[in-house]
């Protein structure tokens, strides 16, 4: 028997799929590179404005503090002060301790909060950000530049270093925001970030066992073994005096926090709490002369401002590849926290924030931050958070964050000098617990075995590694795991729903019946080389399995793909279906198409598929494909029974 | 106004979207691990066997042979004989060409044709396939090991490592296919094939100039340009008689294919014509004195079978990386090329042939030849052609090749000493010639601009590079295509298509209307980590744009997610649907979600998000959704005016 024909009156009459004009080739990959690269269509206004007009809106989208400076308002500025103070009296103790997390100089942790908030101020499109130095980069960076130059031994080159570290990364962010490479940033999936965060902060918790324990000198390793082997290998050195004033610290950080849960108003009670643990220490250690019970404190810190240092970077070769790496790697990570932070802040008032503005933003404030002894920095979450319940509204909180610590650099930096190491150890160790996310991690085993499992090996792989590894390993995960559902879609049979004209999974819908003399196949997206054989092969087999079972539902005659799902098919895809259609035509079964989508069906017509079957054979919907071919099989019976 | 409810009535009889029993997570992850590995279930027919039928067949399946050889007939034998003397005939001279490719004594050709088509002919599950040595791979492991170890210095050495990389190549193939790893070649493309063919062919014609010419010596490199600068830098030794005799045996090859084309049943011709080419040039060479004239032979040939070479793999740590490195690559291209060949040549014979069963069968037939002085083979598609034109019908025609080769080489070896290596460069041009496929590369141009792209990668890089470069760059297109495009899945707006119940995009059907009230956004898969931000923040816009223009299609009550097309989602995603719906609260917007796909649903209901918008505001289809929206909106305003 031949492969049945579509008789004429069948054909008139009914919705055709629109097949007709593809746009030009330039046209669709104008569309396809401008869905790519500016899917927030960050031009859409200007269409509509005058070459004066777009300029300047163009500029003002550049330069966000002209869009809101105009309508800043007096109640603006009071919730802003209020903001700004409040971050700046928890800049300090963080900037401190986080500059010695890096091993640098505890002054330069005062300078990352005096001149990159002014320019976050200007180029800043977040609202709720407020910028600063984080730990985890800080350790990362001190790791990654340590293996190259000792700290101890060579100071100076040391910090040198951190600041062109911080260049290079300000360059790469300010690269991927011209070039809308926020692309990059979206492979870094939460999973990810969850494990690493937490092995992150473990990690940083282990570092401070130097403070709390009072030791004298620590290793220089990050993973939690060779720490661990270290303390308990210098037990003598332990000292109870700091291990006590530590804890009790400790206890009071976690009172603060506490307080704030209890009663949401006293939100600054927890912001102000390391600023009063570090005064606390510092006048303690002052009266008890703690330095004789082996309680260390900072050290000396100078007064003034920021120095230049644009005249220290080191560009040298030697140096080169190990501050490229650090400053990528670490610029992924600033990125990643700052505008995952910035995004979340933004969500919970309505607002949106453009990625690739944000990281032109962070990288002005790196790349300016770099010549005036700034390290690193970007917009770190418990900053941002208390910035945020301080009820802060524009970007000024920063600039108040600024002016503020401007006046303690100038005036009340020497004070800091008694700083015990154990206050700011307690603060590293209360704001990392934080970071650590249990029921994150256990929700994602709930949803989703593959991201509890690309989540632990961030996780592990920082604990027991080092983050570069972590990181590695858990991205690498994430692309295998996105290329895995390239390399293997899933096909599935549809059957009709008894008494609706709807068809689906009938895997899914056991009810479902299958329709006898077809078979009807919803193919998804993509159909692309690297699940073609796939593809094929599954097809096949599944029209195998329909014509063993032919006696019950009659001999195949059409095979129906529903191509609704699939949303893009390239060449070795469109070859697949033609080796199917050649194969069934061999065997008298007819390939029906069902609903191709704009792209598809545009390349299936350049590549004359569709000529090849026939367009009287491509469907709206499935329900046609179906009475249309019962149609023309009765005719055919009729006519050759 | 609060955000509307769906009144009860119409919660009744209406077919419910299948949200009940989840499979457990274990079920679902079983099955996606067999669709991934497992995906042509080879031991689908096994489950309703009894313990040692079951095993019996199993060996069956593991052992190809054991499955054809019983329904062997002696019609079968006869068209097999005729296609392995065939096929013999062209293997002699292939092998010598190819193994002066690789500067490997040009016996090893000849071994390579003995002992891999018995083993292949046990375990090879391809009915058409002829095994030997390929032009590509020859170069290739030529380029890759001659940079450690020159052939001319330390031939022996350098033969043993080709032995030893082959052994490494069947480890890893064997292993791939043990793992059901035939995923991993999914990634070459067609489009990479086809243009690292092109590329390797052109760079292997390029090697031929030394035999055309009659060169002494040659480059050692492969790249166009510095083998083409040498070539005219040694323009003094030239040969013209040389030249002559290749233009003129190029012409004989070039002929025999034309006759086939015109009479297809003397499909014998051009399968002999190398062998032809060979003698008459032994001939003239002998009866010249063609040494003198500038016309090299290729030399003494041994007498014997393929020496014991097991004893002589070197494992040692010096050579492994290098080792490591040719076997995998190498392997790799094996392969994607036997497979390819394998499988499209069984379409044409409606046969399937198993991807994972064909790489151990690959991977056993090199491990043997390894130990036996043969170094890597695969299925090429010149030799294999011939195969299939001459009618063979079992894997036995590679038994009765390995016959062939066994006699030639007890007995006539020593004959082939006085082969033109010109007449051998002759052969191999033309073979290259026709791997030279333009019409393929336009059609790709004219169909899919990337797959162009890529092609050309390929064979740029091949050209002007070196073979690994070019495949290299060429794949990473490839993976990052399909990661762009699980990065950016398009998301279309859904309109009427008047006098219909079907929904389709508005920019495919222009003519399609948009429903008051209400957005309907077709969702494509995958909803990832990867485009998670994307797609939030796409959706966002989608709805502001609806808003902006509501005045003519009246205030936004709904957004319609239209989840059919998503055939999975991770927990980063659901995590964007969560802050979609949490931000749309706030609009008072509903979300209602439409039919979505079983792991999909499964996933949502476990992480709360189908509870959370409430199990009645999940629909089958688009139309009961609208029109439930479209009836709790009349309800509303009847209640409320």
């Amino acid at each position: 028997m031949e492969m049945l024909e579509l008789p004429q009156q069948q054909q008139h009459h009914r919705k055709k799929v629109n097949l007709s004009n593809p746009r030009s080739s330039f046209a669709s990959f104008r569309s396809d590179l401008k869905e790519t690269f500016l899917p927030d269509d960050p031009f859409r206004d200007l269409k509509h404005q005058s070459g004066c007009a777009a300029a300047c809106s163009l500029v003002k989208y550049m330069v966000p503090i002209l869009e809101w400076a105009p309508r800043y308002t007096l109640a603006k500025f009071r919730s802003d002060l209020l903001a700004g103070i409040t971050i700046a009296t928890l800049a300090i103790p963080q900037g401190i301790s986080y500059a010695r997390l890096a091993n640098l100089p505890p002054v330069v942790g005062l300078y990352v909060s005096f001149v990159p908030p002014l320019i976050y101020g200007i180029f800043g499109s977040s609202m709720n950000l407020a910028v600063g130095n984080v730990a985890a980069v800080s350790l990362l960076l001190a790791s990654t530049i340590g293996s190259q130059v000792s700290a101890a031994e060579n100071p100076d080159l040391y910090m040198n270093l951190f600041f062109t570290a911080a260049f290079f990364t300000g360059v790469f962010e300010v690269a991927l925001g011209i070039f809308r490479l926020g692309i990059l940033v979206d492979f870094l999936s939460r999973s990810t970030i969850t494990g690493f965060m937490g092995g992150t902060a473990i990690i940083v918790i282990m570092q401070q066992l130097k403070g709390v324990l009072g030791l004298k000198h620590f290793t220089t390793k990050t993973d939690v073994v060779s720490v661990l082997h270290f303390v308990f290998s210098h037990t003598s050195e332990w000292r109870w005096e700091s291990v006590l004033v530590g804890v009790c610290f400790i206890g009071l950080l976690f009172l603060s926090k506490f307080v704030k849960a209890k009663v949401p108003r006293l939100f600054w009670v927890p912001a102000i709490a390391p600023l009063l643990v570090v005064v606390l220490g510092g006048v303690f250690a002052y009266l008890v002369h703690g330095e004789e019970h082996g309680i260390h404190i900072v050290g000396p810190l100078k007064k003034g401002l920021n120095p230049i240092s644009i005249t220290h970077l080191k560009f040298h070769s030697k140096y080169f590849s190990v501050l490229l790496k650090a400053g990528l790697v670490s610029g992924f990570l600033a990125l990643s926290e700052g505008i995952a932070v910035g995004r979340s802040l933004a969500m919970l008032k309505n607002e949106q924030i453009d990625g690739n503005k944000e990281m032109i933003a962070f990288g002005m404030m790196n790349i300016v931050g770099s010549w005036f002894s700034c390290y690193l920095t970007t917009g770190p979450f418990s900053k941002s958070a208390v910035n945020f319940d301080a009820g802060c509204k524009t970007a000024m909180s920063n600039v108040i964050m600024s002016i503020c610590m401007m006046l303690v650099l100038l005036f009340l930096a020497p004070l800091f000098k008694y700083t015990p190491l154990v206050s700011l150890s307690a603060i590293i160790t209360v704001a990392m617990i934080g970071l650590i996310e249990y029921e994150k991690a256990h929700h994602l085993f709930k949803v989703d075995k593959f991201d509890f499992v690309i989540c632990m090996a961030a996780f592990f792989g920082v604990i027991f590694f080092n983050m570069i590894i972590g990181l590695m390993v858990s991205v690498g995960l994430s692309v295998i795991r996105a290329l895995l559902c390239v390399a293997r879609p899933d096909t599935c049979k549809l059957g009709n729903i008894a008494g609706t004209d709807i068809y689906r999974d009938i895997e899914q819908y056991p009810d479902c019946v299958g329709i006898p003399n077809m078979l009807i196949l919803k193919m998804s997206s993509p159909v692309y080389y690297a699940n073609a054989s796939y593809s094929r092969e599954r097809i096949l087999r599944w029209i195998e399995k329909e014509e063993s079972t032919a006696n019950k539902n009659g001999e195949l005659h059409y095979l129906i793909l529903d191509m609704g799902g699939v949303t893009s098919i390239d060449s070795t895809g469109i070859g697949m279906l033609l080796e199917v259609y050649r194969n069934l035509e061999r065997r008298q079964i007819r390939v029906v198409l069902v609903n191709p989508r704009l792209q598809v069906a545009e390349k299936l017509v350049s590549a004359k598929y569709i000529e090849m079957i026939g367009e009287e054979w491509v469907f709206l919907s499935v329900n046609e494909a179906v009475s249309a071919c019962h149609f023309s099989l009765q005719e055919s019976r009729t006519i050759d029974p």
